[in-house]
């Protein structure tokens, strides 16, 4: 059967890669569905044959419709006169002249690279919406302007200059677009390439923050915490604990520490070499099992996890995708490092280790099993603020509204702080980093240099007996020389850790904002309760019903920052005697080097 | 009796200060002559008294002529068709109409400061005169062009705008003037107060060369090297023998190697407080008494070292005369230890510190004594070239022409060379200063700051039991604050005696080509011998006395450079070994800083 597809947008074909140009409005025929990576091989009116991206074409069979989330249809319209809907113009993408038209997704969205637009700053909505009371500095300082991209930039900034062709999730197709491995990005690595030295500019690295969905429907209440705060379904999926422990509640942790490593990454290819990829092997070390994960296999699981457990949960975003062309070997060393950091840190979360999409995601049985639970995975509807349902607190008292407040205000100022401070940090570390790399090591190539052009000078003295004062000298030199080198080649010994470690708390920071949101919009919606039951819009039970989730979101909160706060002690700790530790061994070694430079010259 | 005087120049009179205007040509009376420090007081037409400098007006009474130098008048003449007399307008001050009548000096003049304008290129004589083949590229680089003032230029650019008021030797006043202690400057330090972090700019200090005085009389001819190659004089004074050593000729070193100190400044005035100096304490190890100095005593005891010693043996220029009101008392212990380092060197040096003139500035029984030698010292004939008849080469074979002309052209080689090295490594040292100074110690600091934050954001988020973390992170950004002082003092502790070396040694390479420049001359005179004989105008034992005298001139200039290894050798093994120790002590104390923070982190 011939298919038929519709063009959305235009696109330019890029010569030597088997594309096809098409243009908005025109209808082409697709001759082969099943070309992968997003693509799909279509023939136009002059019977030219190529690929086109497959989200550029609206293919003239219709997708299933797939509803969820909103399983339990509930008049909210009474939230909407708070709210002005500043959301609704989220979906036009400035480059684009039309809304691109996706299939909805369930319940809350991810971003699909069409929707960041208004991605990019993630304080944003706060602002714009009726959430009173959270009064968001950080809106003026949007992620990422360090380097003047986010990483929703970096997505829309591929080589071919236009969006690139991503498969949403809930398509039926499995394959992903090779070109995400591909694409060139002018975030975070790339500026540095740019920077002296070729020091690596870390400054804006992980410029992204947690891309909690709440912005990407029109009329942002219909997906706001009173979904959650005034559900009548009973809850679905598997129970979250909070305990009460000694620093308040707390999850309930496992015994087993999950943890992996992500290692070995190999270049494959697909489509007779036309795209290439580079495929990592993930080993947890539970099963000590290796599956192998492409960068893409990765961003879907951060966007399932996103989905899930975003409203109560920080997900960091992962490391930017870039790719440098002389750096190529460097840069896949270094994104490698930065997966292997993220995994970590999923895994050392325990609801997170323990959900069944991070489960699916380290286990990996065949293709069949893989596929299944993928699509189950994009079809759970405990999603979004629908996850404080499975937040179960055990022996840990209801709060009343203003320790819930009090609780959220105090994570607010606290995680503020923290990154304000985690940014000056970085700051400092990268004009350190610099200098480390830059001046300082030629200043001491210069001084080990004048030291050894003085002992040749000397040498040609014609002066008897001074061979011993020119070998010293020179010797020095050579220490200077060979200082030089040791202090170019520290940063990445010590100030690397230390960046990386400070890179990941400011991915981390960057999403409480998206999170203690989620709780500022559930208080304000308690605080209108008692006008709600005057207005007859609720009853006294259902009031105290919201009044309690309020208290369990709270619980989980609170749970989710002893989280954060143990693993940053932890971390902390033991980033800090790495870095001392090798500083240490650094100055160690130079004044070495210099004892022995020393030893060489004599006045006796 | 009422003394008139003729006014040379145009004075102001600062304010406040006792001084009286005058106007060129103006006639005043002399109503103090006793004033003392280059300063008369007189009265003019109309009645008003006050100070005008000394040199600025011409006493109505012929000062006696003093005659000595030429002591053997010798017809010379047949050279001077072969030397144009280009110093004929070196008494001609730019800055002044008309040259100032001073007292001829006997021998070679040394350079008082109006006498100066041509003497701030040291190179710039043997460029001009008929010395011949000593191509001297030297002559491209005037000394002192690194601050862009000389240190003759400095003495010009006193604070009043006008030629300082100097007395000159013979004159019959014993006192000195009191502004040499006082005068401001721009070279040298002066620079550095515009610095970054006040850090001391050491690149252009000691910015003057040995004013060797050839340039001094018209008539260049009359005052060089043929002076001696034909004197028929007896040598007067002491004989200074020279050796064959290991290393070829050497002077003779006493047994004894004498030393002094410098130390104690004090602060004096004179005429009732208008006008106050420094004086400074130097004991010779040998009598251990000490004598009391002002800086003009020190460049009193220059100018007679040069005159009598500066064809044969390379005289540094002391330090430069400067004050800067902020920091007079670091300029005052640099000044202090750069004396120091000045003396230590003629000290050292076995034909100097032996010398009368030496020996006269070392020990003082009383006034008397000290003018006698003094006047003695003003008077000595045996000074410039004349020097070399009083050394006697004792065992050492006369050198044929050729023999003296490759010893003179590698010891031209190897001065510049090392010349060249030394001025590389002061810009080095110069720039590295500046960078431990300034920007490396505030990122340190904000290294340590940014740690110190982060710790107390931590100790703000309310969980308990981060204490030890954020005592250590205190500590550690302590640490780096403390690191951060080490850095900004290191450089007055090591890189100092480093740079000072150098600077000295800068000094006395810049007098290598005057000697030299003798050297050359005297070897382009005995080349013209052959030519002379022929047309008569000297006998054939003539020429071989001048040959013989070239060799006795080479024999001097051998032992002087290897007196000029041998310091050079001990100078460099015990400053590099300083260096480095110091160097060593910093690493260390660095690393154990480091440790002792890391040690307060912990995962356990």
């Amino acid at each position: 059967m011939e298919t038929k597809a519709q063009v959305l947008y235009d696109f330019t074909a890029e010569p030597g890669n088997n594309e096809l140009s098409v243009r908005e409005g025109e209808t082409v025929t697709i001759t082969n569905q099943n070309i992968g990576g997003g693509w799909i091989e279509a023939k136009n009116s002059r019977g030219e044959v190529g690929l086109v991206p497959e989200d550029y074409i609206e293919i003239k069979q219709a997708q299933p419709f797939t509803s969820g989330g909103n399983a339990a249809p509930l008049d909210l319209s009474f939230f909407d006169s708070h709210t002005p809907a500043p959301a609704s113009t989220a979906q036009v993408d400035v480059a684009q002249p039309e809304t691109p038209v996706t299939p909805v997704t369930p319940g809350l969205s991810s971003t699909s690279p069409d929707e960041t637009s208004n991605g990019n700053d993630p304080w944003a909505v706060f602002d714009n919406n009726a959430s009173g009371g959270f009064s968001n500095n950080w809106a003026a300082q949007p992620e990422g302007t360090e380097t003047g991209k986010t990483s929703s930039d970096a997505w829309h900034s591929g080589g071919h200059g236009h969006p690139q062709a991503y498969q949403g999730p809930g398509a039926e197709d499995d394959e992903w677009d090779e070109e995400w491995d591909d694409v060139k990005s002018s975030g975070g690595y790339a500026e540095s390439e740019a920077g002296e030295g070729g020091a690596i500019n870390r400054g804006g690295a992980h410029g992204s923050s947690m891309k909690i969905a709440l912005n990407k429907f029109p009329g942002f209440s219909k997906s706001g915490p009173e979904l959650y705060l005034l559900s009548k379904q009973p809850a679905k999926g598997t129970k979250l604990p909070v305990y009460g422990g000694e620093v308040g509640a707390v999850w309930a942790y496992p015994d087993y520490q999950l943890d992996c490593v992500v290692a070995d990454p190999k270049k494959g290819s697909k489509m007779y070499g036309l795209k290439s990829y580079i495929e990592y092997q993930v080993t947890p070390t539970t099963t000590n099992k290796p599956v192998n994960h492409r960068y893409k296999h990765f961003d879907w699981l951060y966007e399932r996890l996103l989905d899930k457990f975003g409203s109560a949960i920080p997900i960091p975003s992962l490391p930017d995708k870039q790719v440098t062309g002389r750096f190529e070997e460097e840069f896949i060393k270094m994104r490698m490092e930065r997966l292997q950091g993220w995994m970590t840190r999923m895994c050392r979360h325990p609801v997170i280790s323990s959900s069944d999409v991070f489960q699916l995601f380290l286990s990996y049985k065949d293709e069949k099993d893989w596929k299944t639970g993928k699509r189950k995975a994009e079809k759970d509807e405990t999603v979004g603020v629908m996850i404080f349902s499975t937040i179960e607190p055990e022996g840990l008292p209801d709060l009343d509204l203003v320790e819930v407040e009090q609780k959220c205000e105090l994570f607010n100022r606290f995680t503020r702080a923290m990154d304000d401070g985690v940014k000056d940090l970085l700051t400092i570390g990268n004009e350190h980093w610099k200098r480390c790399t830059g001046p300082l090591p030629k200043e001491y190539q210069r001084i080990g240099k004048a030291f050894q052009n003085l002992s040749s000078v000397f040498t040609s003295s014609g002066y008897e007996g001074e061979a011993t004062l020119t070998d010293a000298l020179t010797a020095a030199g050579k220490t200077y020389e060979d200082i030089a080198q040791m202090v170019a080649e520290q940063p990445k010994k010590d100030l690397h850790f230390l960046m990386e470690t400070n890179n990941e708390y400011k991915g981390l920071l960057g999403c409480f904002p998206d999170t203690i949101g989620v709780h500022k919009a559930a208080i304000e919606k308690v605080k209108e309760a008692d006008k709600l039951v005057a207005t007859g819009k609720i009853t006294t039970s259902e009031k105290i019903i919201m009044s309690k989730r309020a208290s369990t979101m709270s619980h989980a909160l609170q749970a989710e920052m002893n989280h954060f706060h143990s693993n940053r002690i932890y971390d902390y700790n033991r980033v800090m005697q790495q870095y001392l530790e090798q500083q240490v061994k650094f100055y160690e070694m130079i004044a070495e080097k210099l004892r022995h430079a020393h030893s060489q010259f004599t006045t006796m």
